[in-house]
């Protein structure tokens, strides 16, 4: 298995595709550059467009004579500026990066200053005005917990069971910028985004704790915020069991 | 006044050139779209290709009926989206950007880690081995205070008095980064990014303490270290008497 952190900015999203770069591709053509051979690359999951990671995980099968502590940075040679393998590792031979992963964690970043930031401007949400931030806390304690998020899910998505468990949110300020980081079992398509969203809009007082409740019990995509966008949301780290 | 942020990445520096993007032609063109004339706009100073600046203060005379406290909202509106007004004052008829200015703050940012950071390729200086952080500390305390800096000058700056007074030199670690910040009363051409280059050398034992005395007291750009490169470095504060 790889670590991998990648510069979302110029690419369609983590999954391979017809029309646009994807850091998969990437991926699967350093791989073949160094083995000469095709590698099916599996990874913890999608990110979306102009989405960061910081510790994606991917998983191959590699027939190498490279040594694997040189695997990073003969995949570096090989891969663009805007993607760096940080670690590899030998895994047993059941490992696969999404199937044995058991949690996830995202960390969004909001800024609040009033005027834009041109120097975070493809790495954090602009909401240019204060944010009441005991309210999101309040938000925050209803989201935590195992609950179905379907009210929390962008259509397009097939997955059946929708019931999530959220260990763990936690709100970080400093001066102007904010920092949600979310630990939990899974989270379904945009799920992350549509709760930074949400708490957003509790934040403004667009939204009230009553429409959160009413999200998660009501399962209904109407009682949540808006999505936030993709430029904020960082995929920090994948949680595998101990064994692996 | 305007401060002004900036990423740098795309821009030849501060200043207005023949060939090549400058912060300064962008904030003069805004100016000009905003009030249709010609203004003279005043930096604190020059930044070089690539370097960021999160409080580059500029002075000018402008006649418009906006409120001032609308400028930097209306200004934005004709920038590009690497720069941004953040504050807009009035001040008495004497104020100079650069003439008035009693001191400055850079922060420059390396990252240590061993692979390479896509998420701050062009935000840090990837040094990718472990630096001594208590020779650069001892480093960092000979180069505080008044000192001649002609040995951590570039060629081709022709100021004649190099005398300067660094007032504090802030080392500031998380995980893999590393924070300088330094404060004086000025700062010579290049000096900032020599000093960085200089303690980074002296956390490597490639350069020893002995090295910056020499400097300090030979006058010699040849005792001291390499240039670090622009993308780490950030104007992030100019100071000014309060009588401004």
């Amino acid at each position: 298995m790889i670590k991998i952190e990648y510069d979302g900015t110029n690419y369609n999203g983590w999954q391979i595709q017809q029309n646009g770069k994807s850091v998969q591709e990437e991926i699967i053509k350093a791989l073949s550059k160094l083995s000469g051979k095709d590698i099916i690359v599996h990874g913890s999951g999608r990110t979306d467009a102009k989405v960061h990671a910081r510790g994606q995980v991917a998983s191959f099968h590699l027939e190498s004579s490279i040594p694997i502590e040189r695997l990073p940075m003969a995949m570096n040679t090989f891969l663009p500026m805007d993607i760096s393998i940080k670690e590899a590792q030998e895994m047993p031979n059941d490992f696969h990066a999404r199937y044995s992963a058991i949690g996830k964690r995202y960390t969004y970043h909001i800024y609040t200053g009033r005027y834009r930031s041109p120097l975070i401007k493809n790495y954090a949400y602009h909401v240019p005005r204060p944010l009441d931030l005991d309210k999101i806390q309040q938000g925050i304690n209803l989201l935590i917990g195992t609950h179905d998020f379907r009210g929390f899910m962008s259509n397009g998505s097939s997955v059946e069971n929708t019931v999530r468990t959220i260990h763990s949110i936690n709100l970080e300020k400093r001066d102007d910028n904010l920092w949600l980081t979310f630990e939990g079992s899974g989270f379904l398509y945009n799920m992350v985004r549509i709760m930074v969203g949400t708490l957003v809009e509790v934040g403004i007082s667009k939204k009230t704790l009553e429409n959160i409740n009413n999200a998660l019990e009501k399962l209904d995509r109407k009682y949540a915020g808006h999505k936030a966008p993709p430029q904020g949301l960082y995929l920090d780290k994948v949680f595998y069991p101990l064994t692996h």
